[in-house]
């Protein structure tokens, strides 16, 4: 089995080492990551710009390590396009070092980086896990690594892809695999308005959530409870069951 | 009627001037921009450093214009959620120098920042011209002045977006307007690997598109076709129609 590895943390991050550490022992994988922390750049691409690409030797494992200053989406677009003589039977994303749910999954370059694997044909999957700080990528690793195993079994859906968060939690803590939908998170006030040093008005986005909708069912209630939650993305996004419906304004040029 | 514009080609852009011009002849137009080309940057947003704002005078219109050291999604977030103390009846992106269609519109600042909206719950409609180079973004705002007219009138779906194609032809070539799906389209090779002065092996994104699927009814197949195409869009990426498929997986931890 060949794995291709990415992530938007970074290829030094933790959660990215940890996963191909693990991952080895099931598969020949090979590691395609941004040189540095490119979280938030959702599906941006390179195009004014050249890409560097440059060897690079993951800790304590025996995957091919390459870095790329460019973006997560960059990042498997040349692998796959450039770098691979061959198509890897997964692309993993991530472990990313906090949630990726509801609707921020939009601006994920963790997730971007999937549904640039699934535009390719790839099966792929995005990993994020819950819990900032001191949060254990081993356990996530072991879960993933035995989905990798599980996921073989199956016909993996066309024109689509896996988003997993996980719970940072002890391993008998966790209460099972919810099949989820994404739920919605809300921000508000979300831009703090300051003076710096010389008088000048800026903005940074604080970026509060405020509110989490959390029907049984999503992706917000199932981490919330201790559930490994896996979500089908799609990449097609037309709203089809609408068309009809606007078809009938009979607009006019 | 209150309407924002922004876009992804910079507010200095001949294809936004040219609708604030023709807008404001219907209504409050202002403009939040970013200050210089940020095509490609899909859903991206500023995380990690200020945004700055500053005033700007969009020529031969009375529209206010403000400039923004960010990407698309920074500009629509900035103005709901700080610079205006109102919420626009529509937002508006655009008008594009170039195509946002079939999957490309992923990559897509322009569609981004109509999805920010969107999601904000404000009715949004993302504009493109089809042709680069010598087109007439004056057609182009006139149709998008009585499109705005229009579709007052209706309800406009909720969680979606509408996602515009104009093609660059003289208005008597325009065959009329189709509600379309998005095509596909397929990139292939599309790395050059080149060797810089120096010696050193470097990537740039030449994207050459070798395959449009332009089955009927898609957006690839109406601007072929000289349609305007208008495709309502989707920000929930979650695919419904797989989770009953993938929980019969039974997938175990």
């Amino acid at each position: 089995m060949n794995i291709l590895i990415t992530n938007d943390d970074g290829i030094h991050s933790a959660g990215l080492i940890t996963l191909a550490q693990e991952i080895s022992k099931i598969a020949r994988v090979t590691v395609v990551a941004p040189d540095r922390e490119r979280s938030a750049t959702a599906h941006a691409i390179t195009m004014h710009k050249p890409l560097r690409v440059e060897k690079v030797d993951i800790p304590d494992c025996n995957a091919l390590g390459w870095m790329i200053n460019g973006t997560p989406s960059d990042c498997v677009k040349l692998a796959l396009e450039a770098l691979l003589d061959f198509t890897p039977d997964i692309v993993l994303s991530g472990i990313n070092s906090g949630p990726n749910l509801g609707t921020d999954v939009i601006y994920s370059g963790t997730v971007s980086a999937a549904i640039e694997a699934a535009l390719s044909g790839v099966p792929s999957i995005a990993l994020s896990i819950v819990g900032h700080g001191n949060v254990s990528f081993k356990n996530a690793a072991i879960f993933t690594k035995k989905l990798c195993l599980q996921i073989l079994n199956h016909i993996f859906p066309r024109d689509s892809l896996l988003n997993i968060n996980i719970p940072s939690v002890e391993p008998e803590a966790i209460e099972g695999i919810a099949i989820t939908h994404l739920g919605t998170i809300r921000y508000k006030n979300s831009f703090d308005r300051r003076t710096d040093p010389r008088g000048k008005v800026y903005y940074w986005l604080a970026g509060e959530a405020i509110g989490r909708n959390d029907d049984k069912g999503s992706d917000v209630w199932a981490v919330k409870n201790n559930y490994i939650s896996i979500t089908p993305l799609l990449f097609d996004l037309t709203k089809y069951d609408i068309i009809e419906n606007i078809k009938k304004w009979n607009l006019q040029i």
